[in-house]
């Protein structure tokens, strides 16, 4: 007899993977995932380290390494980060297996079942994935353009019941999949509230490389290079956009005793990352391709941005509400209560073209008024086409055509 | 204030650790570590794979790719397994960050806390960290040279509280730390047991490909395919011995209804594994590379063996019990009550050769009379210098010199 544990028999299936499936089919224009396109990976740079390495090199390449990753990518990506603020010094840096796994770390070191955690609402499913699966209580908060609702965040702080969350999980930079990138003044004021209320802050920065504007960019110093001396803060990060996810790397920086934590965790989940793939990215990075590879992307990604943005405006009936992204991968759209968004998305796969539901972010699944639109993995020519469809399911579900 | 969860909380940190960094000092010759030499890897071969995959594999190898892993992958390795009597058709295969992470998400889909688990004694340390790290009761039944220990395991079925253990963990082939290959006799008494018990097995099998001998070749046939219609049973493999543990690439081949829970608990681990190596294993297993790779490591590692054992027959004193193995990496010694292990590795790391203790692959860390060495990673003159300094120190720990 199989008696599984209650934890799995608590997980459902996630739509997402039915989507997913829809947006490779080649007939299918697909806003749905949330990757670069195939045509975008430094493939040539890649072959080119590869085939340079001194043959000790591919042998280590092969070879377990240490659990907290590959010593000279610890070093290089120290550098990569200490640009950005980060204090690598006095916090503890961590490979894992794709950012997820560092997410998925983090929640073990904290979370027992019923344990309450907030996010922002909506949020990155796979975090949602992760917490669910340590049966953890998830309170969603809604957001606005400028960030996290600060009147909301509060009354959830001071509502909870005796036993407080165990941390809030943010995504501050170009927001999967609300595309919204914090203000200053909007960190400052969670800053504020998370100091309050002890509770620690879990920030995935995926997307803070790929801004769009310099203001933009000025924007997305992280809570932890801010903050570090006022918050407990874990900070994850990812090679998925600007390498590539097939290289299964993520980091996170944390402080050092929660770091010991997470080792541990890490060591009886896989006992290290690809050490094959660490090596490639030790040497991308410090070379400095991965500087000159992200610059590169920064400009595809803002014309593809722009392209869907003239598309949507050119396409789209005005009651469609969206903000211009000014950075990342996403644009999040609003739709009038008539609007049936089920029937939207099968219209318009029936014509040749995907995206996501905001159900699908909702800790509660409910959002029925929200879509997500990804511009990472289309052509610009490509996008065009699948917008103009799309505008057509929408004008159809608004009786105006 | 941090309030780390009960589990992680539980956890302590692993001697082997230590360990593995003396296994890794150019000084020392080491005995320790449970990988394949460096010199030993396919570089050469994967390389050539690598230079003549066509841009458009090449980026898919940058990619995300299926949960359950690389689909090609999925169709070779069925092959693979099949030809070792496996049912392919009627269970299902995922891929894994390595075989630990098999291991772990079967824990995650089995385990509640203080649920109890029977493995042998000793065991692999990967999965002793696994279970613990779900909170599990972890029970050890003694092992000899034929397998698991069947008196002491009906014992153990009856004596147990009213709860029935969750599932069984048994490593029949080259079992790690033990060496030993189960007997047919063995496995069938085995099997009786637990289909009597209705108990699930998980059974790893990461070293049945290296085998030094027809008769050992002919025992290696696992558990899977010969008792798939009376058990429940969770198949695990791995890479790592068989092309290289820096590809981070295991599977799990399992019935429909646990690759569903499987799946879910895959999706919030990592979301999938690396298709980078995945896309270069699928090349190496499809065009047969691999055959031709193992054949010639079981040449390899028979010699390695070969010399160690008369090593050991030429510097140990005979008071040191032990058997030689007829595959896999490790050989498995019983020392006389009167000698202190741990002073014994203190000596020999001292005079320059380092091996594994018995502790730390006991369930309840009592083993006081065991090591394992490794012959796996150390080139044949090495061996023969590495046991002579370790026959040394048992020889002083025993008073002889």
């Amino acid at each position: 007899m199989i008696r599984f544990s209650q934890t799995v028999n608590s997980l459902r299936t996630s739509e997402i993977r039915d989507l997913m499936s829809l947006a490779t089919r080649p007939d299918i224009i697909s806003f749905a995932g949330g990757m670069p396109g195939n045509e975008l990976f430094p493939v040539e740079e890649i072959s080119t380290i590869y085939n340079n390495l001194p043959l000790a090199l591919k042998q280590t390449s092969f070879q377990y390494g240490p659990t907290s990753g590959y010593p000279p990518l610890l070093e290089s990506l120290k550098e990569f980060l200490r640009k950005k603020g980060l204090p690598v010094d006095s916090n503890q840096l961590m490979i894992t297996t794709g950012s997820l796994q560092a997410i998925n770390i983090l929640a073990k070191v904290f979370l027992d079942p019923d344990d309450i955690v907030i996010t922002e609402n909506p949020c990155f499913i796979g975090a949602l994935s992760a917490f669910q699966s340590y049966r953890a209580v998830i309170k969603g908060v809604d957001i606005d353009e400028e960030g996290i609702d600060i009147a909301s965040l509060k009354k959830m702080l001071t509502s909870l019941p005796a036993t407080p969350p165990k941390f809030i999980y943010l995504t501050p930079n170009f927001h999967n999949p609300a595309g919204i990138l914090y203000t200053e003044k909007r960190k400052r004021e969670v800053a504020g509230l998370l100091q309050e209320a002890d509770l620690p802050l879990i920030e995935d920065d995926a997307y803070g490389d790929l801004y769009f504007d310099e203001e933009a960019k000025r924007r997305t110093v992280p809570f932890k290079a801010l903050y570090e001396n006022d918050l407990t803060i874990c900070y994850t990060g990812s090679f998925s956009k600007i390498l590539g996810p097939g290289f299964r790397l993520g980091w996170m920086l944390v402080p050092p005793e929660i770091f010991k934590k997470a080792e541990l965790c890490k060591q009886s989940f896989d006992a290290c990352s690809p050490n094959f793939t660490q090596v490639l990215a030790h040497e991308f990075v410090q070379t400095g391709g991965i500087d000159i590879y992200i610059e590169r992307m920064r400009g595809v990604y803002r014309r593809r941005k722009d392209s869907m943005a003239a598309a949507i405006r050119k396409y789209f009936p005005v009651e469609i509400q969206w903000t211009e992204p000014r950075g990342g991968f996403y644009i999040w759209l609003k739709i009038p209560p008539q609007i049936d968004l089920l029937a939207v998305l099968k219209d318009s796969i029936e014509h040749g073209a995907v995206f996501v539901i905001g159900q699908t972010f909702d800790p509660e699944g409910k959002d029925n008024s929200h879509f997500r639109l990804s511009y990472s993995h289309t052509p610009e020519d490509k996008i065009e086409k699948g917008i103009e469809i799309l505008g057509a399911a929408l004008k159809r579900a608004l009786g105006q055509i």
